[in-house]
């Protein structure tokens, strides 16, 4: 592997660390202080998308920021990424999110490894998960039209909407899904339900780059 | 219909879809976690406004982000868009935001078509509509003037005030306001208010229309 | 008075009149859905800062967006403004204050002129409004250096900070201070109060344009 | 001192003093209206990441807007900034600290002078103080390679998702947490934790400074 490369994505693995433990980190302190869920997904939403738009905002010059296989693949079917640094990515990705969740299990002296317990199943989940994955492509492509700067806050902003405008609350990520299995917490998911997750992730991201190359070509 | 405003149209559709689904949705999703009212609105204000803001950013460089009717009628009146192209955008808008309240109502498992009994009738509640009108045209007329990039920010605050400072919650959109009629939802209008919801809408883009006139010339 | 300074005077009115509404009316509705004090500051807080960040940057081009005696004295003071029209501009904010609170008791079907008996003496509250005071000149003088578009987020900010971090609340604002003395509601203030507000202002305001010219000069 | 080192301190001293009224001040305020804990947080969390963007703003033109010894060291091991200058800095921080913390107690009616008693003891705290400083120096460093102006959002949005993912709620500042000591309320810290926070804070700020230095040169 060249050097460039490694520098890439290693900036994605410490993002996506950063990702998945702003994410789960924040739902183990929400939980913590109340058990109200409405203030809980309300924390997590405010967590989620203030640490989002900043790590979009460092990493962005260095690695594009994707922290996000699905974006990778996106991007590598756009012809912007070699299949040799869409793989590198996707492994730093999963990587940096494992090391995320465990961080996050012990920053809050948690077992660092669980397996959650969190069921998420159901047709009408697996859709939500399609549509906010839709959206989330919809977003960078649209955005970076505009200006790279504007796709930090954009996702950032989508992702906030998402947790509460689809019944599963926007993963949108197969990384951080993956990672999220192995907190039994508030942002948990139980194993069993990653796939279907992944799944539908991955065809609401093919749609919205098909749709997105139909509305700008 | 020419491609050209094929495309823009169906960007309106997505645009108008998505924006229903965050307001519809958002609030289901709240009123599922919580029986108090003010937190409801709290998120059912976060989604929209960090929705709204991302969805301009995506869609203003293909169709300039009405998905609202009286923004589309008041740049016909200012000579921006065709009466052709006008029409187009109004018909998308109207049936991008039926699929995105059945959309919503479906994401979260309920009856896809409903008819909301929430009654939002009174001369003060159609004031407030007026007034919420009046101040988003005067939000798009007054920004667009420094920078195109910043009516993204501009409106999604205003709308995230108006959820608060007005008695109607600021609807201010007739498509989203028809679209609201078929949730029997927190977000839901009694169908026998969409019509003075609309009236006052129309009323208060035409004055504001009037007034920035006056205050740019 | 001349048409420029008219239309100037003109968008002075409109803004304050939307300020003081979004103040006093998110103050309202949130008092309407909820007992909690916190959350209704919350609210209250959501709705000022989203809804000042707007009016900014739609007013700004044209008048400045002051909205605030303050703010235009000391823009008198610095020799940007010719005293009839800091005059005009004052004048204009007072009445637009007291259009918007009328307004805001209005859409929420309450008596549209009431008289505050919301009690908020002591030396440490009128300590606190200096500092709020000190701190939103402080804002003005020394965002515009980098740019005009930032003034209004940081404004919006500052202020949102200042809801919490003040023990007054941080109103920071004569015209303000006067209007909210007509809403017996959350945001109000009993008349016997505004006096020493906008002495605590006044000062405020005059402390920072000082400092800041040290600073900047 | 030379004058030009004497104002960039007293702007030091200015944004720290406001710094630390705003995190102490909110948490005060907050816990007077509510027992609920996550609420307390939520407003904190918000007033400090509106209230550190604002400042950043004001005094990035100034003198780089550290109000942060660790900050403040970075720059100089980056060798932008004198011993001398750094010192002053640094003296002026904790100045400006330690006068916020009495104003806010005043403002609030409370003892001026507190010791607070707010245990905040464990290597997973120690760990998660590491982590923060480690993302605030990432942030900064990162952001200011796009634009100075971004710095200011990437560091209010940094830090408010820290208070939510870090276990310590991401004090991540020497000054300011020498000055929390001081205040027996919501934000305090017992004076006995605060050498283990401001050694992990070094520990994570110099980690963070070796590896952007690697993935940026």
């Amino acid at each position: 592997m060249n050097k460039d490369i490694l520098k890439k994505s290693l900036a994605e693995f410490i993002g996506t660390c950063f990702l998945v433990m702003i994410v789960v980190g924040s739902g183990i302190m929400a939980e913590n202080l109340s058990s109200n869920e409405l203030n809980v997904l309300l924390a997590n939403t405010i967590a989620t998308g203030a640490g989002l738009t900043a790590l979009i905002l460092i990493f962005i010059t260095i690695s594009g920021a994707h922290f996000n296989p699905a974006v990778t693949l996106v991007m590598f079917f756009k012809g912007e990424i070699s299949m040799q640094e869409s793989l590198s990515y996707i492994c730093f990705q999963i990587l940096g999110g494992l090391l995320g969740v465990i961080l996050a299990n012990v920053m809050f002296g948690l077992e660092a490894i669980q397996i959650s317990e969190n069921v998420r199943g159901g047709t009408n989940i697996y859709l939500a998960e399609l549509i906010a994955t839709f959206g989330l492509i919809m977003t960078i492509l649209g955005v970076r039209r505009i200006s790279m700067l504007a796709i930090a806050p954009a996702v950032g902003l989508y992702i906030s909407a998402g947790y509460w405008f689809t019944s599963s609350t926007s993963f949108a990520n197969p990384a951080v899904t993956l990672a999220r299995g192995f907190s039994n917490t508030f942002t948990g998911i139980d194993p069993n339900y990653i796939l279907p997750f992944i799944c539908a992730q991955l065809l609401g991201a093919y749609i919205s780059l098909k749709v997105m190359n139909f509305l700008q070509e």
